[in-house]
């Protein structure tokens, strides 16, 4: 790999970039793994020497017809400290548009700025079965490595929608769709039961949800406490809320 | 401050130095305040510069007969890299004895070792209001910074007995308890119920229960699965059972 084709894989750890070439970064063999096994398109496929060596090379590196890369310089592809050797480089699929959802039950996720806490959430959905995420504009990237090696692989079996502004909510709304809000008051879930299409939104770690959220919630619902924690983190209160759901 | 009392505060941010001298830190407003209102003792609080010209500043400052101290370099005393400025010393209280223990429901962490996820999991158990906790030596250190900052001041609510050995559960079991072991696999906690005195176990991230523990434990238990995710994170797995059992 030249010099500037390693400085065009590794501008794509950027958002900017990864807008502009409409692909993103996975790093971690589990993630890789789940990524050409699914619909996304790889590019390439960048090892380091030492992941050659290992035992689980061999899998994976037979099993698609994929360009793949020794790369010397792995650390450049990678935000993290202690990388497995193994990174790929998807396209962006193009967004679904709002009308094309047919879910009864969408997740929106609003404002939600750790990238943990986005992967997370990603990875609950998948588990819980929701597989259709709409997440705001002013949302922590989707595609950020951080967010994605979160996910472990989950950021590849849902059907996002970034980007989305709250006149789309509306749109569904009209279209027959009630929205619940997760907050730090309101009705509990406990035996919680939803019946009709609904969008479940969950919202900033610190602010909660935004006025314009609120003005077109239709309910607004939350965990209860038993204890003295003042709130409970929002990847694991959406945890706590789509396990109840999905009984 | 003298260098050398910097020098001494400062280590406390590692393990070695915090067995030593039975004291820890904590940073960031929120924890500074729970700890200070608890029944830990306090021994200094030490603050930006920044922090003192502060509104928050003025209702902390004054509440208890505590030495404040100004500090210029003040991230020698922190692992994070925008520190909101004020941070305090602690007393490790001593341990209680497990014969002591008089709750009916136990929560005991087998090898957690990511300081976010056992932070998280002492936050959960304070809003569910479990509030007896046995953590295994082979786990990460309950008074590290981030552990301690991610509990958001829920450490300080809790009676924690850090360094459990397997003997110590099973001198519990021996005294009536039953052990409910999380697992990939086991029955589901839907609609679970705990009627009698428990001990709820969550163990390692990757590579789960260890044996020892299967081979002490009354009852598997897990979250069943709709979708696709090869697991959850353990925090939220804690979580959700822990919600479940406090309904």
């Amino acid at each position: 790999m030249t010099k500037n084709e390693l400085k065009y894989y590794s501008s794509l750890l950027k958002k900017k970039y990864r807008n502009k070439e409409k692909k993103f970064i996975v790093e971690g063999l589990k993630s890789v793994e789940e990524g050409i096994n699914s619909k996304y398109k790889c590019e390439k496929i960048f090892v380091s020497n030492n992941f050659l060596e290992s035992s689980e090379s061999k899998n994976i590196l037979k099993k698609k017809n994929i360009d793949i890369l020794k790369l010397s310089d792995f650390l450049k592809l990678t935000d993290t400290v202690n990388p497995q050797g193994i990174a790929a480089v998807f396209e962006i699929p193009e967004k679904k548009n709002i009308a094309e959802i047919n879910s009864d039950i969408i997740i929106y996720l609003d404002n939600i700025s750790d990238p943990g806490n986005l992967g997370t959430i990603i990875r609950n959905c998948d588990w819980f079965g929701f597989t259709t995420l709409l997440i705001s504009g002013n949302s922590v990237d989707v595609y950020n490595p951080k967010v994605v090696r979160t996910t472990m692989g989950s950021i590849f079996h849902l059907e996002i929608i970034d980007d989305v502004q709250t006149h789309s909510l509306i749109i569904l709304k009209n279209s027959g769709y009630k929205i619940f809000c997760a907050d730090t008051e309101g009705n509990s879930i406990n035996n919680f039961k939803i019946k009709e299409k609904s969008i479940i939104t969950f919202s900033n770690e610190a602010a909660g949800p935004s006025d314009e959220l609120l003005n077109i919630s239709d309910y607004k619902i939350t965990i209860p406490s038993k204890g003295n924690a003042e709130s409970l983190n929002v990847a694991v209160a959406a945890s706590i809320i789509l396990y109840e759901i999905s009984k």
